[in-house]
């Protein structure tokens, strides 16, 4: 009984990895996260352009960390583990299909010990995929890191002052959830003389895509902002 | 006249996008690097994995920032620049095959540039891939980051302060090309407390391969070890 957190990428069903998609269609259950069961999230649309076959069952729960444990979520976040340990108990392949990477601020870590919890002999795996940060860099054209300069990625829930001191330590600065406080976000970095090189990202490959200079007004939750490393002069470095 | 970086992921030729697939194969010109013409590298092998046509061209350039600019070094970067100005100019597209990531230390960020230099009018645009510190992390079952920690990545060619210092203020750190620094990274990770939790990966995905506890010897240059952060107890965060 193998429980598989399958990367999907940030949106674009383009941006799957080979190995995601012969793991999503070799799997006897695919389970996709949806805010409610009568809608397609995501996870799904991607699964969908990709699979011959329709095992594939949503699972209802909230996919952010917005609200804390209230007893509703937490009542999601238990069906949902228990719907997937019941079907571990019958499967050989359970893969659960997640937003970016199953190892990068995932819903996956979170089922995944509830399952453990559950199901002690469960065999946990992971097939990576690409990050929201990953894509914004490469619509924006923006480089994340050259060289020896080093990136910080932290979420915005750890509060501004935690990014504010990534940008004192850190060269590039990467934070995602930040699209209620982009005031704050957008104040600290004019701050630090960084707001005129930074560049926002939100529903990446999605028709409603953003990508561009910071809001000014409050932006998606799921949205990514970059400061790339304050850097001299671009060419001349071969 | 464009020049698109595809990110190749580590190692493991499953690990690239259908995006990257679809780009190398509609491409007018696959460009690859290799340390000796007579030599396929990592990237090549991916390319090949999945590409149907031949029109695949090798540059032999030093992949690494080893050893500084040597006068040999710089000769080889000019021409490399040079092959590929050159192809730009009779062709519609120029795909360049990197390892990981184009916008996360690669040398694609300094061939660009060096392209901009000669054709100021070139089209740059890339292609995520997955980078080694996710690999890793999926292949030695590392939770990355989850909730409100954050995540430092840096090189080693940085400084083991450097190091140092994103272990004090960041909740995970990854830290590339420690190779020859194991000594010092096992004792800083050991002054912190962190040694027993911390996860060694190099030739990802590779016959050689190696995934476990950090090695005592130094070990090869294009290393990964991810110093996961401190978590209390696994589980019941449902």
């Amino acid at each position: 009984m193998r429980l598989i957190g399958v990367g999907m990428g940030p949106g674009d069903p383009e941006l799957v990895t080979v190995k995601a998609v012969r793991v999503l269609q070799e799997a006897e259950l695919v389970v996709v996260p949806v805010m409610d069961a009568g809608e397609q999230g995501r996870a799904e649309a991607t699964v969908r352009a990709h699979i011959t076959h329709d095992r594939v069952q949503r699972l209802v729960f909230a996919l952010d960390d917005r609200g804390g444990a209230t007893p509703q979520r937490t009542a999601a976040w238990d069906n949902a583990a228990d719907v997937v340990t019941d079907a571990l108990r019958t499967k050989a392949s359970v893969a659960f299909a997640t937003i970016g990477d199953p190892n990068i601020y995932s819903t996956f870590t979170y089922l995944a010990d509830a399952v453990r919890e559950r199901l002690p002999e469960v065999v946990v795996e992971s097939v990576p995929g690409i990050t929201a940060m990953q894509d914004l860099a490469a619509r924006s054209g923006t480089v994340l890191c050259e060289g020896a300069e080093s990136l910080a990625l932290l979420p915005l829930t750890a509060g501004i002052d935690a990014f504010e001191e990534a940008l004192s330590h850190f060269d590039s600065v990467v934070a995602y959830k930040g699209g209620r406080h982009m005031t704050a976000v957008r104040d600290v970095l004019a701050r630090h003389g960084r707001l005129g090189t930074a560049v926002f990202g939100a529903a990446l490959g999605l028709p409603d895509e953003q990508v561009g200079p910071l809001p000014a007004e409050a932006a998606p939750y799921l949205s990514t902002v970059i400061a790339p490393a304050r850097r001299t002069s671009r060419g001349g470095k071969l």
